[in-house]
């Protein structure tokens, strides 16, 4: 028979600490500290199966299930020498959720279940407390109504404002056992009138409708909401927790609280907490009363003239300080602790890893690895990637007011606040006039780097995660939320809206890139900072990670910051970035516009000057690392003009007539550009093009090497999808590069690779490594092809994929392993096999994020490439991936496939 | 040692017929023929082998193949007791190519190879018949200069015109030895002025030129071309055939000539050749004197009153008769041979399986089993699957006089001629006046659907082999040309050029959309015939196939030509077609526009009538057939009004302003619509569209069961990248079905499934099985997806890929087996083990295509389906499979992969 309950009690503990998937987070927390020998409440845990059960029947708890709650209740009794829903000596239950993360949204707690109008009589008989009694049952009433029957909290809750008013009183304290027990009446009258149901009296009907009540919680809205908001699975469900109760609410000797082994907002080794006195755990939180300070150290404005845990019960508060460092020593982590003193004994009532801001994560870590608590690998292992996001980037102050307009893609992390405007000129012209703007788009193209470049932030109608928005935004590191689909856009106007309200050009909007929300006016932010344990804990990285992190850079300035984050060479340098100046485009134009070889040429020609001081930047800035650069991708049309003013300029450049340009226009419109006449396509039709670029590559690398620069340079090809394109174009690279060697009269190392960024590509990789020193996989086109889903369409039905949960996670945000990952793993697998010298790497948007490098580590890749900011983030989730998949294990288990999780 | 050279003689033959790989089509026959006994000059073959060393030895020819050559040389002027250059009594040879399939453009022949100056003095005198040898010198001169030297082939002919002339002459018989010893001066002194060299005079040194200009002419680019459209391996190479002469033209009683087993144009089982009495092989080709008939059935109204071969030489035509008639029993097939008759005796230089039209081919082969020759089974074999196209669409009169104006791409077979219009409304208003039309457009669309039908042809100046206009017009059994790239159409002025001359509307055209020229004016075509031989011979098709075939069909109309040509069932009807019609779209678009679901539901129960009736069609046209409907795949802006007017009208019928019109069309607006908001993931975010679609479905299949039809649906649903989404949407089906069912209290089987048409369906196929009762594989967007290549915008740079030979074959044409087939090889693999019951088929343009089929049935597929046209030809390569693919064979190499070619 399958095990659905697991107990926890000073005599029989049935689970323990890593048992979280089963029992909650709590469950294994209550189970644990039992184990090892602390006051916890006896009680048990409804497994998170139990849960999966419930919905498989429909919603019933049956009756195996049941059985073994009553087994488990009836224990309770024994230890407890109580009898739940007795009339002389009734025992009580707290009843609590918990899953294996904690999730905002599920319900809570109820507190002071098995009372009725017969047992809290002799609750208040058996205590000599007859205010307690009621009290206890007039709180049980409230949030068993709300939580459990779902009665709108404030209902109840204002008739306790209203008594207290009456009574001409502040704080609950001051009301008596008559008080709640008048309570009580109108509590139980409003029960009936609101909901056509009386109370239940039953303590038994209390308690299944309290369980079925969690279980039902966990596909609350609001659940599902922050599931999705961080991929947690739907299909894990929670636990229920039901422990006997103790009462922090019997007197003056009794007290409940909270504290932390250290401060959870900075790491300092301080202990840490509140208290109140004669009250129930939920009053901590309500912020009914003003908690006092647990001790000197905890003590703040609002509560230095309150007396401390230490002052009143100095016993019990060094028996909490011995359990602190009991807890702490035992789980290796600051924790948060919550607690109840019944007449002056201390009782445990939850304990986990406390929560802490990213720089406290830091200083914790270091400071437990120096104190000989948890060792180095403990230590890269204890921190979410994603949350060096914190130290990155400017936040919002969090204690600022805010007004929520609307919710975007949260497609850039950081703070932004500015002056709106619709136009890239405007954004660079109001930025060199020294404002601050926030540039808004339907969506943004290769034209509006300038304006990107200018604005504060980014903010866009349409795309997704990997929309050139994000994608651009995140290697310069500036905020961007995008795809915000409540954003309606006037450009005639320069107006826009979000339904309503109308905002103009020129007027203030706050965002936060890292959720994706949009705020009314100008928000105060908090900058970028990086704590002193920032350095120490990077380095340990280094050590344990396979992977090398490059990174997407296609400036010397963006080389520079990703080096300073600790970048091992640049995975992917676009070349047509570069295209976009003012004097350089007209002669990108002059090439499309070209009838012949020979016109085409001479407007390369134009251009390669430019390109290769370009990369002479890139190769000083990356001095002895390699610089891998990618030859021209986009289709040729991204380049021409699209105003009629830039159209007009460019005929009268060209002295061609505007017919021409428009013929021309229409001729290079493409119905699916990303399946088009770009990449490598481009090289096979317009040899000359890819090789001016080889060329200026070359040249380049020469011109560093006579500074004494170190120069690695790798020659990518995009879009290959058959082997003999790139044999075809590997052949004119090398003759071009022969022949600059030739002129030059000097030599250098370098390589030439592909990009797998197409299907084919992944399947038919054998053939095109035979051809390749190294492959790079796109792994952003290669989802857009997998899926068949435009990352730039695809906007408007994701979301509805995610939260339907047909897809777990966007996939150009998370690597799609089962699809996209058969692929790179097959291409890895056949391509190293056919040339076992090949470097294998990603540089598609995945290679910056934590679950996707971990994927890369594990299939063999040899390095990651992400855009400059996220390198410190790659560096930790690389160590991580290291750390959880050592190589022996690995290979103990001969394929990497049967290894993952 | 590699053996290179492959001898043939009455005393020691090493090749035989089968080794056309080797030796090439005309060495292996003449092998064969050696080894029969026939009269064949002995000689010797350089192998294909050889040439293909030639090019990867840059083009030289290497000692041991040239060992190998002088060592066969000394062979065969062994047995011909002749040496070759020899001063008394001088071995010619001639010098032919021979590759495994004949290929035009290639180097045809060298005659009389060995003479020169003092050669031809001794042949004079040996054969004392000085006449006989200068013709043979000067003939040498001629074809050596041209075929091996390169000199335009007009120079020296014009000489012998002019000499011609000067002697007031006709004929060549009519010159004597004197005239042809000048005409050799003068030749010698032409090659000397045009090519700066001397004739080359050294027999060996004549014969490695002519062995190494075979070798080059392989890569002819009209060779080149030719193997590019019938889709040969460039790698194959040519042989080399060297043979010892034979003279047809040492007088009266020589002769040479041609003869066909049976009549190559009719097929019927006659005797038939013509022949030219002292000759050489190459007069009756280049059609200088008109050839004579070898016997009474050859004759025609130009040569009636010319001798029979049968009259002059009786006892040699009856050797040629006892010898066709071996040969043709020996090959089990109809002959084309060539001949030489010196001094009456019969030498045969060649026999080969006789070109024919396809109706000649039909009777033969259904001739050939009733004679008992061959086998139902071999007859099968014979005819290549593409060549019925012949019978089933109309073609240009060979005979007419015609001006070639420009070539596309062949996209849907038949010839068609009318007046040029450029929109759809005019071609359907012109074709009701009864006018012909062609359809010249851009590209087309949905939209243009009418016009296309009221259209002649279509043409359009974009698109590939699959794009809209291309699969429509096959679907129609309409002739068009697609991707004509120098096509320029000028809608505003309705005008079009190919680069110069304007045609204006109402100009006549003519295009073959079987070869993909198009032509000036209106040229005479002949109707589609089909013989009386096409039934019998289909038939025993059926017997064969495992595939069965379906067609892609959405009308009754074309269900029932599909059923006529054999069709087996409906392998898909697409359901978007319906929605153009005038009374239907504006619903269709009535739902676009409708902004809440209880709207949408309004418009859509608008087209439910509608679609239910076009089932009923269907359903009744296909009684007793499986019928595959896909629910709606496009994305909706497919269906949005693109004119002014359309826009006006839709705002005026809606009453909605213009300016909400616009809006909508940009909100809908995608930049790949192809990667965007279609298939599955309109069923996803508009479940009542696809409610709508199932309901329509099942009412009228409810209601032709009525009518004693039977009826097997089967719903398609498109684009499927998650198993979750065909879960999703099967359940909600299965409600609406189940509703219908209860209203209607009837029942009715039907299947459920999805198309497999995206990488990541194909490589998750074993667990969407699990979902589908059959799997179609929609090959036209997985090839797009796996190349990542748009079938509408590839039309620009495809021709440059093939013609660089990096895609060997236009992938939307040919499957292409290495990538797209890898992926629905696999997919049928672990979809089939994952539900065995799992029904799996084709329903891409490539079910429609020979190639394709065979790969179908090898990897195990249980369908193909293509347009109704196509039907007859997929029945046709589906036996031509499983007679190459027998089950047993495949079993029994355990893998289909294994057992590729």
């Amino acid at each position: 028979m399958q095990q659905w309950v697991y107990r926890f009690s000073s005599e029989l503990t049935e689970g323990n600490k890593d048992m979280k998937n089963l029992l909650g987070g709590k469950g294994a927390n209550l189970a644990e500290m039992s184990s090892l020998g602390l006051a916890v409440p006896p009680g048990f845990t409804i497994s998170t199966e139990a849960c999966t059960q419930y919905y498989k029947e429909n919603k019933t708890i049956n009756e195996e299930i049941k059985k073994q709650i009553l087994a488990a209740l009836n224990q309770v009794e024994k230890l407890q020498k109580k009898k739940f829903g007795d009339k002389t000596d009734p025992l009580l239950f707290s009843v609590r959720s918990g899953s294996r993360v904690s999730m905002p949204g599920m319900m809570d707690t109820v507190l002071n279940l098995g009372l009725n109008d017969e047992t809290v009589k002799a609750l208040a008989e058996k205590t000599k407390n007859e205010r307690f009694a009621w009290d206890s049952y007039r709180r049980f009433i409230q949030m068993f109504s709300n939580v459990v029957l779902g009665l709108g909290h404030s209902l109840l809750e204002h008739q306790l404002d209203d008594l207290k008013t009456a009574r001409g009183v502040k704080e609950d304290t001051e009301l008596n056992a008559k008080d709640f027990q008048e309570l009580v009446t109108v509590y139980k009258s409003i029960v009936l009138e609101e909901l056509g149901r009386k109370f239940p009296s039953d303590p038994m009907e209390q308690l299944w409708l309290a369980i079925g009540a969690v279980f039902n919680s966990w596909h609350n809205p609001r659940a599902q909401m922050y599931r999705e908001m961080h991929g947690y699975d739907s299909s894990w469900g929670t636990a229920v927790n039901v422990q006997a109760m103790v009462f922090g609410n019997m007197g003056e000797t009794c007290a409940t609280g909270v504290c932390f082994t250290r401060d959870p907002s900075t790491g300092a080794k301080i202990f840490f907490g509140e208290y109140l006195v004669n009250a129930q755990g939920e009053d901590v939180v309500a912020g009914i009363r003003t908690p006092a300070p647990i001790n000197e150290k905890s003590k703040n404005e609002s509560n230095k003239n309150m007396k401390t845990l230490e002052e009143i019960m100095p016993e019990t508060y060094e028996e909490l300080v011995a359990t602190y460092k009991k807890l702490e020593a035992h789980y290796k982590d600051m924790q948060d602790i919550e607690f109840t003193i019944e007449n002056k004994k201390l009782y445990l009532l939850q304990t986990r890893n406390a929560k802490r801001t990213v720089n406290a994560a830091l200083k914790v870590a270091v400071d437990l690895v120096s104190e000989g608590m948890i060792t180095k690998e403990q230590a890269v292992l204890k921190i979410y990637p994603e949350d060096l996001n914190q130290l990155l980037h400017p936040r919002l102050d969090p204690k600022a007011k805010k007004t929520l307009l609307a919710s975007g893609l949260p497609a850039s992390p950081g703070a932004a606040g500015g002056q709106i405007v619709f136009n890239s000129e405007t954004a660079q012209e109001w930025a060199k006039n020294g404002k601050k703007v926030i540039l808004v788009r339907q969506e943004t193209s290769p034209e509006d780097i300038g304006g990107m470049a200018a604005a504060q932030g980014i903010l866009t109608a349409r795309g997704g995660m990997t929309s050139h928005a994000a994608v651009v935004a995140r290697g310069m590191g500036k905020p961007c939320v995008a795809g915000c689909s409540a954003l309606m856009i006037n450009y005639n106007d320069k107006t826009m809206s979000f339904g309503k309200d109308k905002y103009r050009e020129g007027d203030y909007l706050t965002f936060d890139g890292a959720t994706g929300e949009i705020y009314e006016g100008l928000i105060p932010t908090i900058e970028a900072q990086m704590s002193e344990d920032f350095a120490t804990y990077m380095a340990w990285t280094d050590k344990f990670k396979r992977l090398d992190i490059r990174t997407n850079a296609d400036t010397p300035e963006d080389s520079k910051i990703a080096r300073s984050f600790g970048a091992q060479g640049i995975g992917l340098c676009r070349t047509e970035h570069m295209f976009f100046a003012p004097e350089r485009i007209l002669a990108v134009r002059e090439m499309i516009f070209a009838k012949t070889q020979v016109d085409r040429k001479k407007a390369l020609n134009k251009l390669l000057p430019f390109q290769r001081e370009d990369f002479v930047g890139i190769f000083k800035a990356m001095n002895g690392l390699p610089v891998n650069i990618r030859l021209l991708d986009p289709p040729l049309h991204e380049f021409l003009p699209h105003t009629e003013n830039d159209m007009k300029e460019l005929a009268a450049s060209l002295q061609i007539s505007m017919n021409e340009i428009r013929e021309r226009k229409d001729f290079l419109h493409e119905f699916n550009p990303m399946l088009g006449h770009r990449g490598c396509r481009l090289g096979i039709t317009f040899s000359e093009i890819y090789q001016m670029q080889v060329r200026a590559i070359i040249e380049a690398a020469l011109m560093a090497k006579k500074d004494k620069v170190v120069v690695l340079p790798e020659i990518m090809i995009p879009l290959i999808s058959d082997h003999k394109e790139l044999e075809l174009l590997k052949k004119e690279a090398i003759e071009e590069i022969e022949m600059v060697f030739k002129e030059l009269g000097n030599k250098i190392e370098y390589q030439i690779g592909t990009m797998i960024e197409l299907p084919r590509a992944a399947i038919t990789a054998d053939k095109i490594a035979k051809h390749a020193e190294f492959f790079s996989f796109g792994t952003n086109d290669l989802t857009q092809t997998t899926y068949g889903l435009s990352r730039d369409d695809a906007g408007k039905f994701l979301p509805i994929y995610t939260s339907k949960n047909i897809y777990a996670r966007d996939p150009f945000v998370v690597l799609d392993q089962e699809g996209v990952g058969f692929l790179v793993e097959h291409a890895v697998k056949i391509g190293k096999k056919a040339n076992p010298d090949l470097h294998c790497g990603i540089c598609g948007e995945h290679g910056g994020e934590p679950n996707s490098i971990e994927f890369c580590h594990k299939v063999g890749l040899d390095y990651v490439s992400c855009s400059p900011f996220r390198v410190p983030i790659a560096r930790l989730a690389a160590a991580q991936a290291a750390l959880k998949w050592p190589a022996t294990a690995m290979e103990k288990h001969g394929s990497v496939k049967e290894n993952r999780i």
